[in-house]
C-alpha cells in the first residue's frame, strides 16, 4: 500500500509543527542531500511546452530511493481561478520499484523553494544580513519570507508587486508574525533600495527585466527564483555580471535560468560545492553574490523524504493501492476476478 | 479536484464492463490516438536502471491533454510478494496543466499491453490465424490470451512457462472462458509449433533467447512483448530476420526492443504507417511478420483517456486534493492559514 497525502493533509503538518519547525527540518534534509551530491542520478528536467505553459518531469534517485515530480507553470491559471504552479509527485523504493508515498506538492513546492533559498543564502548572503526585498507578492513571496525570517533572521520586507492586491495579501497574511516588519514600496527599484537581500519570486512567463544593475548594492546576495524556465527571466544581464553566481544543477540552469541569456562559458559555481567547502561563497562583505535558482529535482527528493517521515511521525495520510496485494504477484488476473460479482466468478 | 482510481476501481470498471467490452473499448482509444501520430509530442521514456530493475517515466502528449506514467521492472519482486511490474499515472489539461486524473496503472498496462498487442496483430497477423502459443504465462498472460481470443478470434492458446505454476494459474484463470482452450507445452519450441501467432511475454530481465528462427513457420506472426527495456531480449536476431519489423516508436526500440541487437540501420516500419495505410503491412499469406512491442507512452495516452471516460460512466473514483481550492488562488498561504487550530488564526 502507498500512502497519499492532500494539500489539506501537507497543511495539517505545517499547523502541527508551525513554520519555524518546518523549515528547520526541510533545510536540515535538503543539507543532508545536497552534500551527497554525487550519490544522486541527476538529468535535467523533461518540459513540454504548450502556448499557455509548462509541464515537467523531475525525477532523481540514489542507491534507496527514487523520486519524481510532476509540475506545470501556467501564468494566466489565476485568472480561471487555478494555481499558478501545481504539483504531486511519489517516492518509492529503487529496489523494488514501489510506490511508498504519492504526495500533493503544491503547498511543497512552495516550502522546498524556500528553504532551498534560506539554505543558499545562508552560506552566500552577509551573516549580518536584516532587511529583504520581496518583489512579487504572489503565491510563494510567504514562504520565502517566513524561511528568511526563521533561518536567516531577516526582520525587516521590503515587498512589492506589480499587483497592489497581491502585496496586500501577503502584509494581511504575514501580519501576525512576531519580530516581522513588512514596508510596501511602489517600484522595484525602491523596494530594493537599502537591502541586503534581494528576492525576486515573479511568475510572468516572459524575458522580463524585474532587477537591473542600478538597484544592486554593495554586498548584496540576490536569491532569483521567478526566472526558471526557458524563455522566462527576472534579472538584466549585467546583474548577472555583477558577482559570482552560483545554480543548483549547472546543465538545467543554463537552459532554465536568468543564465540562458548568458554566453555557454559563464562561469558559474553548483551550490553543492559551496556547501561542502569545495569551493568559496562570498569571498567579502562588499561583494555582491548572485542565487540564479531554478528549482532542481533534488529538492523534491528531500521534500519527498521529510513528508514521508513527517507524515509518519504525525500518522497523516490515506493509504490507497496503486498496485493490488495479490498473495501470487504473478496472479495479476485475480484482481478481475475478485472484482466480479459472486454469481459470474463460478 | 482530481480523480483517483485505484486497482481496485479498475478492477471494478473491467468487472462491470466483462473484458471483451474493454478490449473493444480499449482498441478503439488507441486506434484513434495511433491513427493521429503526427499530433503528438514524442520522446523515449526517462529510464533509471539499478542493480535488480528498472524506473521509467513516459510522457506524452497532445494539444488538449498531458499523460505520463510511472512505471518499473523488477523481475525479482514475486520472490518478495510483489508484482515485478507496477505502475500509476496522470492526465492533466495541457492548457492549464491541472491533474484532470490519478490512476493505478498495474492492472492497466496489463489491459492496454494486450489490446496494443491485439491491434497489432490485426494488421499484421493472418485474418484465419486461430491458434496462438503463449510463452511466459505471468501477471500479463491472461490478458493478451483475452485480447487475441476477442479481437482476433484465437480459440486455441499453446502455453508454455519455465514456472508450471504459472502455467497451472493461467489454465485456471481461462477455464471458465468459452471457446477457448488451453493446451500446456514442455518447451517454448512445441509450443510454437503448428501456431499462427507467437506471444512471448517473459520478465527475465537478460538477453534470452525464448524464439530461435527454426521454431518460425511461415506465415507466422510474432508478437514479441516481453523484450523491453536495454539488455532484456526474446529473441534470437535471426527471427528478426525472418520478416518484416514493427514497432511502436523506433527511436525506443532501438534502445530498448529485442533490435537492440540488431545494427543500427536494420529496417523497420512504425506501426502507425500500417495503421494509416502509408506502409504495407503483411504482403502474403507466408510471410513471416514480427512485431517488437515494448510499450510506448501513446499507450498510456489513450489508456488514460479510456480510463477517465469509463470512471465518469460508471461513477468510480475517489475526488482528491492535489492543489488547494482557493478563493484567491495567489494566496496559498491561506491553506496553511486556515489548517491552524481556531485559537492560534488570531
Amino acid at each position: 500500500m502507498t500512502t497519499l497525502l492532500s494539500t489539506s493533509d501537507v497543511a495539517k503538518i505545517v499547523a502541527l509543527q508551525g513554520p519555524q519547525q518546518v523549515f528547520a527540518g526541510m533545510l536540515d534534509y535538503l543539507l543532508s542531500d545536497f552534500l551527497r551530491w554525487q550519490e544522486f542520478d541527476k538529468s535535467a528536467r523533461v518540459a513540454s511546452h504548450s502556448a499557455t505553459g509548462v509541464i515537467e518531469l523531475m525525477p532523481t534517485a540514489d542507491s534507496d530511493y527514487y523520486t519524481f515530480k510532476y509540475v506545470n507553470g501556467h501564468p494566466g491559471n489565476p485568472l480561471a481561478g487555478l494555481s499558478t504552479v501545481m504539483a504531486f509527485g511519489a517516492l518509492a523504493q529503487v529496489g523494488t520499484g514501489e510506490p511508498l508515498l504519492i504526495s500533493e506538492l503544491t503547498l511543497t513546492t512552495a516550502l522546498r523553494t524556500a528553504a532551498t533559498s534560506a539554505l543558499a543564502a545562508r552560506a552566500l548572503a552577509r551573516p549580518d544580513s536584516r532587511k529583504m526585498a520581496l518583489i512579487g507578492n504572489g503565491a510563494q513571496s510567504e514562504f520565502q519570507a517566513l524561511a528568511f525570517h526563521y533561518i536567516l533572521g531577516i526582520d525587516t520586507l521590503h515587498v512589492y508587486d506589480v499587483d497592489a492586491g497581491a502585496t496586500r495579501k501577503l502584509e494581511s497574511n504575514l501580519a501576525s508574525v512576531p519580530g516581522l516588519r513588512v514596508v510596501r514600496f511602489d517600484s522595484a527599484a525602491e523596494a530594493a533600495k537599502d537591502t541586503d537581500i534581494v528576492t525576486t519570486v515573479t511568475a510572468d512567463k516572459a524575458y522580463a527585466t524585474i532587477l537591473t544593475a542600478d538597484m544592486v548594492e554593495p554586498g548584496m546576495h540576490i536569491n532569483a527564483v521567478g526566472g526558471d524556465c526557458p524563455g522566462k527571466t527576472e534579472l538584466h544581464a549585467d546583474v548577472l555580471r555583477a558577482g559570482p553566481v552560483f545554480v543548483e544543477y549547472e546543465p538545467q540552469t543554463r537552459i532554465e535560468g536568468d543564465l540562458q541569456q548568458m554566453p555557454a562559458d559563464f562561469a558559474v559555481t553548483e551550490l553543492w560545492r559551496v556547501l561542502t567547502g569545495q569551493s568559496a561563497g562570498r569571498k567579502s562583505a562588499a561583494e555582491v553574490t548572485i542565487f540564479d535558482s531554478v528549482g532542481f529535482a533534488l529538492e523534491d527528493f528531500s521534500a519527498l523524504r521529510w513528508l514521508r517521515d513527517a507524515a509518519a511521525r504525525h500518522g497523516i495520510g490515506a493509504r490507497i493501492e496503486v498496485a493490488p496485494q495479490l498473495p501470487d504477484p504473478k496472479n495479476l488476473f485475480d484482481v478481475v476476478r475478485a472484482a466480479q460479482p459472486a454469481h459470474a466468478r463460478a
